[in-house]
């Protein structure tokens, strides 16, 4: 019977990763994830979850992870604590709707276990972030309201330290774009004093940071909001009409997630450069992708007041 | 009127992205470059040209640049030479062509002058290589004898030295894959004593390296070798027919050319860390990619086959 935090954090992950693989074969009512089982040489192992070619989702991906061994130098730097030992647990997922006026999410939960006995220190870490090909307002906001409220039944600094913090990371610098509209974004939550202020880049922990029970059970009311803060999203979208204008927007739109995950995402590239699964590290690149040379959208176009909606980084939880 | 090696060096590519764009379009016999010129804030500017959507080539890029300025300190430490001061000019193109059954090909030739004056150095570095959907020895054959042939007209060591420098570093190492058949990779020719046993990855230079109008006189006959290698394959594989099939095995190898391009590609993340222009930058993704989840070509096949051949490495120039 788990009873460690680490234990009970990964058992609950792969609960939460069973509800919502089951949330979305409902909401597609068609396709079907298929699992894979896998483990790691070097300690631990995973169960990767995909759907290809669904009703609504064109590529959904759930993946859990419970993985243990030694961490690599550049790594040790990195993180809090001391200690080369390290469990990290945790789920990531990412949905690709088939239509351009379904918007793809994407949201993680984990725990990063560093050391042993009484050395040992752990953090949880996370976040939901949404991208919408055509922004709707309305739908932006009750996405970060349900987030707002989330963060609210724990502590009042975090969602606009984790909005302003996903903001941030999600941010394509060399377009000097943001993702999409963000949603929040938290690490090294009840890692307490071995947070660095560089560690906690949205400002210092708060007092129940270094409560790990309490971050535990923020996190899990994370995991619960996902669905929450998006499917809703999905129902209202689902009967909106497109066509091969919307497709192409959404396939360039899509150039630009795979430039974010392949240039910047810590976890992507930590995990191609380190010994991680490549296929379920990749499982979040879009189906169908375009680049063209030098496409802009043209002005007063819904696309180009899409883009400009994202740019601007709104507080989309005080929008009407 | 020019006369520096520079200033020659620029002219030159600047005359081959000319006769470059030329023989493309007469091959295309349809499609035609647009040309968007442009100016660095800091130094210097360029003139990239790109074809969208041409008969044979889907996605074609010819961009010429010389460049001036002051080098960041990650740069300076990591280049020859010494001094703040840099010039670069070059061009680099890339070929996406319609049919899975054409390869597509990458080219770069370029010139940097690092400092001023009498401590100033300069060097050449470039290549080319091949990417087949559908690897046809004979096709891979020719166009790495063109190359040796190329090379040996100057230095017995090149072709072995640069092939071999090739194939390291086109290489997606988190997939245990080269990019394709591979071609010569060379850098810091000219520079002499100025380069360090880890610049020259692939063995020391030869006595010929130091001499800057041997190794300007090579990297022209590089220049006219690009199109000489590469549009006789062009030429015998336009007619092969292609369906569904084999468009959605190029469209899934595409996506390995994203995955080295913004994961190792040192100009392209260079490029994107400085101040380089974004869309003459990633003007060499490719038109239209897919990635699915845990995709693998059945044994036996002739997508199999070709996965084998081209991560054997093989000896091409060898090859019947």
């Amino acid at each position: 019977m788990p009873n460690t935090l680490d234990d009970r954090a990964a058992q609950y992950f792969q609960e939460l990763q069973d509800r919502i693989t089951a949330g979305i074969e409902a909401v597609d009512g068609g396709g079907r994830f298929r699992e894979d089982s896998w483990s790691r040489p070097t300690g631990g192992g995973g169960r990767t979850r995909a759907m290809a070619e669904g009703k609504l989702f064109e590529k959904a991906g759930v993946a859990f992870s419970d993985v243990h061994g030694t961490l690599r130098p550049e790594m040790a730097r990195a993180l809090p604590g001391a200690g080369e030992r390290f469990r990290a647990t945790g789920i990531s997922l990412i949905f690709h709707p088939r239509s351009p006026r379904i918007p793809t999410v994407h949201a993680n939960v984990r725990h990063i276990q560093r050391g042993e006995g009484d050395g040992s220190v752990g953090w949880f870490g996370g976040g939901t972030d949404l991208t919408p090909y055509y922004v709707v307002p309305a739908d932006a906001a009750q996405f970060h309201r349900t987030l707002r409220d989330c963060c609210a039944r724990h502590d009042e600094t975090f969602y606009p330290r984790f909005k302003r913090w996903c903001d941030d990371y999600f941010f394509l610098a060399h377009r000097n774009e943001p993702r999409g509209v963000g949603g929040i974004f938290f690490d090294y939550l009840g890692a307490g004093a071995e947070v660095t202020a560089g560690q906690a880049a949205a400002g210092p922990p708060s007092v129940r940071d270094s409560d790990p029970e309490a971050m535990f059970a923020f996190v899990r009311d994370v995991g619960d909001a996902i669905l929450a803060a998006y499917l809703p999203i999905v129902e209202r979208r689902k009967g909106d009409a497109w066509g091969d204008r919307e497709r192409r927007w959404q396939t360039l739109r899509r150039g630009r997630y795979v430039e974010f995950n392949l240039l910047y995402d810590r976890g992507t590239v930590f995990g191609l450069r380190t010994d991680g699964r490549v296929e379920s590290i990749l499982m979040s690149l879009p189906p169908e992708v375009r680049w063209e040379y030098g496409f802009a959208p043209e002005p007063g176009t819904p696309e180009a007041e899409s883009l400009a909606a994202i740019v601007a980084k709104k507080d989309w939880a005080s929008e009407e």
